[in-house]
């Protein structure tokens, strides 16, 4: 972040909530698919600007998350959208690998509800995860 | 609400935030184009699943707010789908009126970054929000 003061004014037109966060979806790019949802601060969105692959904000590690640092299932920026409100993102992505989700899965969104009031995992697990994870 | 007590076990299995709402994703079930961003509680999603249509919570409202009910652009619930660690719902909809957004156009997401530091509005209005909202 050695930008010039005034150089991110695009990130000043965000709307950041109380704990300098803004939501993150992941979509395919190709297929549309959302992938995954997560978290976002400033430097998180600077960083993926700069570098063309998708870091957020790790609420619960409380610190960057470059998509991908272990599993190498890294996200690479196709296009980066806001909302009407400035304040959820939308990045277009091609996700390396073919998996998004921790579990092994090409989408965090698996589970379906089912009309009986339950909620079912629907698609498949590509890779173990202590493959994915070692 | 006036199910039997233990009949709503499925939104036991979710995780709500400290102020009891969850992050919704609305997209096209036929396109996938994703269109919207908002926020549920539980009374919110369990209308939506007894409805069939679209139901959030409003935070800037603190109500509940059944998509639709001002412009008529209603969202039909094809599937409802949850994230891995079940704090994030997606929900695959048929955007009655083709529009989503209430400036007029189809998708709220249709600012998009240029890679010089600028958001840019790129997709069309579609029909003007005085029209819309009257």
């Amino acid at each position: 972040m050695s930008a010039a003061p005034g150089s991110n004014a695009w990130l000043d037109e965000l709307t950041w909530d109380k704990d300098g966060l803004i939501p993150a979806i992941a979509q395919d790019a190709e297929t549309g698919d959302v992938l995954m949802f997560a978290w976002m601060n400033r430097d998180a969105l600077a960083r993926t600007v700069e570098t063309g692959e998708a870091v957020y904000f790790s609420r619960s590690r409380g610190k960057l998350w470059h998509k991908g640092e272990e599993s190498g299932h890294t996200q690479k920026i196709r296009e980066i959208r806001i909302d009407c409100d400035n304040d959820v993102v939308l990045l277009k992505i091609e996700q390396v690998g073919g998996i998004a989700c921790h579990t092994g899965r090409r989408s965090c969104f698996f589970q379906r509800y089912l009309a009986d009031g339950r909620w079912e995992a629907v698609d498949p697990v590509l890779k173990d995860p202590k493959e994915i994870y070692k």
